[in-house]
Order: C-alpha cells, then structure tokens, then sequence
C-alpha cells in the first residue's frame, strides 16, 4: 500500500552531467576562459561529493549541506586546474550550477501524474535551497522537500530514509524510493522501504538488482505501473 | 528585495475554527455522540496548545512534532469531558481533524498567483505530516515545507524564523512572513524579515501593528501588492 513515493535526485530526476558541465563552459565562456575539459572538470568535482559526505557520516565533520561542501570541492578544482581568475561571487554562481540541472523529458509529465495518488518528494543529499531552486526552475512539483538536509543525515545513512519516512508519518512499507543507482535502492530496501529502479543513460546502473519492488522504463512508465 | 514569502497556517491560511469543530461534531454524530458542544471543544483544544509547546521551547521536553503534543491534548480534553468510548483508532482520527482544514477561499488562488514570482512556504508550527496532508486535501501549492519540524523550533522562538531563511539560503530581509497575527510578525520583524498583515474574520487581531511592513485584504490583494 504505497502512499507516498520519494526520489532520488542527482541523476534519477535530472541529468546533472550535462547539465554541470554546460552550464560551467558556457560560464568560461563568457569570460574567455579556454583549454578546460569542462565535462572532465564536471566529473571530478562530482568524484569529491562522496569523501566530503563520508566526513559527516562518520561523524568527523559537524552537520554541513551540500552547497557547501560542493563549493569547498570546486575551491579544490580550480586550484588543480590552476584558475585564479574567479572571485568569490564568480565562485558562488558556478557552485550553484548544481541548483540549474534539467530534468529528464519525462520526469516532470510523470511527478505531475504521481502526484494526483501519491505524496511526492525529492529524497536527495541535496540541501533544501538546491532542490527548490532546482525545482522552481524546471517545474518539478514536489509536495514537501525531505532528504538530507531535514533528516540532517546523507544516504545512505539509514536516518536519511527513516526521518523521511517518519516526517510523513508513514511506516516505511508504506513508502516507496525511486533510483537510478542500485546501491541506493539496496540501503532504502534495507530500512524497510519499497524500492522502484528506473533506468538513466548517463548513470552506471542498467538493470535493477533482484531485490527491487519494480522497475519502470521511465517517470511515465512508473505512473502506469502505480495506476496514475 | 523580496524572494520568498513564508506563511503562518493555523487562522491565516486555513480556518481552523471551523473545520476543527465541524469535523469532531461529524465525526461525533456518526456514533451517536451527543449533548457535546463542539465549538467550545475545539477552542478548549486549542487553548492546551501553547502550554504544550512551551514545554518544548523551555527545554523542560525534548523535540516533539504537534501532532503529537495535540493528541494528548485530545486525551486530556476526552476525559474532561467524560468521552470515554472512543478507542485508539478513532481518536487518531479524531486528532487528524488538524489535517482536513479548510482554506480561506482566497488562499489557494492568492499562493497560486505569489507562486509565479516567489517561493512560498508554510512556517507554522504544524509538522509536515499535518502540513502536507493538509495541503494535498486543500490543493494547497507549496514549493517546501519549512517551518517548526524542519527548524525543530517552535514559533516564535527565533531559530523557527531563521532557520526557514537558511534552509532557503536566503538573508532574513529577502524573506516576507505572512500572518493574521501580529505577534508573530513581530517575532519574525525582531529576526530581520520582512513581514505582511493580512486580517482573518475569526482571529483577534483586525489590524496590522504600525511595524508590519505590509497590509492586504486577503492573498489575492497580497499577490497584488507583491506584482503577482
């Protein structure tokens, strides 16, 4: 009896690898900065992501959102690429390509379809301010923002899919998490959760592990199979 | 410069007043309840508010959702009133009477139109499972829930205000709180946001103090006033 469905968001909702690395080249363009592979830049900036987690997971590092540990790795970057010509306001508006990621075609049509049965809401380690203005811009309808940042834990730490779930004042059966990575469904099934894969061309997962509750083609297909 | 309006709920969103007590008077008639003046009812379970949440913002209680300090309200007030045969279940329901308010006419039309321009958050003091089941009955379009769970503060305890701008990644001053009470604008001015009065039939205040940076009608005039 699934009544609610809650989300990945880097790379299940929107595609962040072309979205980063357009949005940082078309921000050095603008100032006639050349000769960075800016895609390549993209996926080393997304490879310091986990360790900085992993630092308040383990509980080394004080609770910290996103946005600020993705401008602490893009600080890193721009030192490994040797750009120094950004000043810090420059270095706020790249750090926030992360809140301009577009959606996959079909995520929108198919929140908008979830939404009519089910309570939808992003279940990210973005921060709130991310996901909304991600959300503001690309027309994604979420109901409530949970995740990281109101759970105050990053996946997957068990906390971070129980204090979404517990927020709703749903039991875990109750909900479902939706992914594009295996490893994610893994830690929600794990907490009791239902867990649905849907398939994204950027993302290393292709097919859902055994241990998934469904598998949809797309946002649209997943509306099909929940009856939307 | 104003980029997200924030919104008491209980009395200026919904009409709790009403809905509460036609709800338990529904609730009460389909078994047979009678001789319970219900109006009087709900304004007693209102009244036990407060006190329950000032047990919270004192530190004398370890965080605890509304839903929960409500329900031993409800308790508290049954067995005043010498209702002693309603079982767990059905005073669940009862207590969920909270999530079924009924809007202002003008407010979905008002946070439709503010919505184009702003973000727009609820900052009350119900948790986010009230607040989004709530909204989900209502149709009530909010971009996040912030406010009292997400801030694990009670207004008009200041970290309540202030923790809804940071999750918004927004300065105090770039914020709009909204309310049919002026003291809870005033908590919110003390914490540098800006703040809009807007009277409500059933509540105290019929005028905004000389301190509230706005006034509307309703939220259909507010949305004039803000260029929406």
């Amino acid at each position: 009896m699934i009544r609610a469905c809650i989300f990945d968001v880097f790379g299940t909702v929107v595609d962040w690898h072309t979205s980063v690395s357009r949005d940082l080249a078309e921000f050095a363009a603008a100032r006639d900065v050349t000769g960075v592979d800016w895609v390549e830049f993209a996926e080393e900036w997304r490879k310091l992501y986990n360790p900085a987690m992993e630092a308040v997971r383990s509980g080394r590092r004080d609770w910290t959102v996103l946005d600020v540990l993705h401008r602490e790795g893009l600080v890193t970057l721009l030192d490994r690429y040797d750009l120094d010509r950004f000043d810090e306001g420059e270095i706020d508006t790249m750090n926030r390509a992360w809140h301009r990621l577009d959606p996959w075609p079909d995520a929108v049509p198919g929140l908008l379809r979830l939404k009519t049965r089910y309570v939808i809401a992003p279940c990210s380690n973005g921060n709130i301010a991310l996901i909304v203005n991600m959300a503001k811009r690309a027309g994604l309808p979420w109901d409530v923002v949970l995740g990281a940042e109101p759970a105050r834990a990053y996946k997957p730490d068990p906390e971070a899919y129980l204090a979404s779930c517990r927020m709703l004042d749903l039991a875990p059966a109750d909900v479902l998490m939706v992914a594009a990575h295996n490893a994610d469904l893994a830690a929600a099934h794990a907490c009791g959760l239902q867990t649905a894969f849907v398939p994204r061309p950027t993302e290393r997962d292709v097919v859902a592990d055994p241990d998934a509750d469904l598998s949809a083609d797309d946002f649209e297909d997943l509306a099909s199979k929940l009856d939307c």
